[in-house]
């Protein structure tokens, strides 16, 4: 059978996946995309020879970074989504009977189209007419918004090349300048097992902008490290309470996963101090 | 650079690591023993082909299979460590000052003399004046106690070939059978990731002996499907609450990881209906 050799850029494993078939692969102007069919985790969508999702474990991800955000804001109506172009952040979204529009911001068409065709299921609602779709770079979009926006959802392939765009000081700043009063905003922040380095530098350049600044982590099967971080910020609103009734339908995130996914306040401390021995 | 191609039992995952160094390798009666260096994990101990421990990691998975049960415990005084060859879960029981008495049961010989030379720093307590050390079927050696023991922990390798005995029905009699009426026991029981129907069969197992069966989790970077589980059981005592105030030195567990490490009541319900989809 095929192999296909994982080259995560900071990953100390290299992760081989079966390859049955490969479905789809070209070059976009920003990456080159691929769709392969693995025994184990169905289709997988790999961007520049990173993966991305697979059909299998996509949703703990997708979850955990749309809905502890849209349950402890008490009432998102306005949603920008940053990157995500196979559709799965946006599909979460929509469960939020109280959103009413998307901005949906994805700087690669082409990772859309790919994605309507061999991950219909994660790509549901791209479509749905909440959804304004905008083919452009994410901190360039946010720049023009003034206070009018509930949420800023950064879901970015790892933070190297032009995705790093969405992980500086002037970028969070921008956000901060979107949002209106309870606006809140989360981006995902790599693995505390392979890049604790990057997750603290995250969160101390959110804190540069942000008065309040917190840090989740999920488990997750196909990302490097596994030990996922979601760093997650706000204007004025904490992020740990609950303010809106969990009553979605979900396979991994619950009100249980949301009070235990945050980080406890000692460890995190300890995390910004530097203090974590691994 | 050479590679290592990790051949796990289970894992649909390959997981490939560079070797600067292979500085052992052997075969003993039971198994082949591997120790390599790796640029990133340091030295990692090999099984028949399966990472047991990595220099870098290790104690992740050695504080959580131990300091979890024995800050339950109200007293512990006299442990069966079952496997652990490598002394690592050896090293953390003599962290507990009550401690007076280990059992040390490690079929192989070989992987205790190997570990005491390359990784001294996890078998540094192995010759400690408390540890007995019984180079035999731990399965055996426990099926001889009678009641006097306060804690049984197993730290074998993964659930096929010669550690299979140590998931059976009938070892997990001879444990409750070993314990006194506080006594507690603690095992790996693989990935909610990769190996959820085990994880399943492990506590329908425990269920059938014991009163009291929980099931806790921790991040793990060299484990195949990383999100790692422990199975608990107790013949008296819940294994939530800590009995013992946390004044040991770690690295990862903490009172605030002991509490936030066990699965939550409904999720723990879902998965035992097999109703977790994934």
């Amino acid at each position: 059978m095929i192999k296909f050799f994982e080259k995560d850029p900071y990953a100390p494993i290299q992760y081989v996946y079966d390859v049955e078939h490969i479905l789809h692969k070209s070059k976009s102007q920003f990456q080159e995309i691929m769709v392969i069919e693995n025994p184990h985790f169905g289709r997988m969508l790999i961007l520049d020879g990173v993966v991305q999702i697979t059909a299998r474990d996509e949703f703990f991800y997708h979850e955990m970074l749309v809905h502890v955000l849209l349950h402890a804001h008490p009432d998102p109506k306005t949603v920008i989504v940053i990157g995500g172009g196979d559709g799965g952040v946006v599909r979460e979204v929509l469960k939020h009977k109280s959103v009413e529009k998307i901005y949906f911001i994805e700087i690669d068409e082409e990772v859309i189209n790919i994605s309507k065709k061999y991950f219909p299921e994660v790509a549901s609602g791209v479509d749905d007419k909440r959804v304004e779709i905008k083919c452009m770079d994410g901190a360039e979009f946010v720049k023009d918004r003034e206070g009018d926006i509930d949420a800023v959802i950064v879901d970015s392939t790892d933070i190297i090349g032009f995705a790093k765009s969405l992980f500086t000081v002037e970028f969070f700043k921008s956000v901060k300048d979107a949002l209106n009063n309870d606006g809140m905003f989360v981006s995902l922040s790599e693995s505390l097992h392979f890049h604790k380095d990057i997750v603290i530098e995250v969160q101390e350049a959110l804190k540069l902008i942000f008065p309040i600044v917190d840090l989740y982590t999920a488990p997750l099967a196909t990302y490097a490290g596994n030990w996922w971080t979601f760093s997650a910020a706000s204007k004025k609103l904490d992020l740990r309470t609950m303010r809106r009734k969990y009553a979605i339908e979900t396979k991994y995130y619950s009100d249980e996963i949301h009070n235990q996914a945050f980080m406890p306040p000692a460890m995190y401390e300890k995390l910004m101090r530097r203090g974590l021995q691994w």
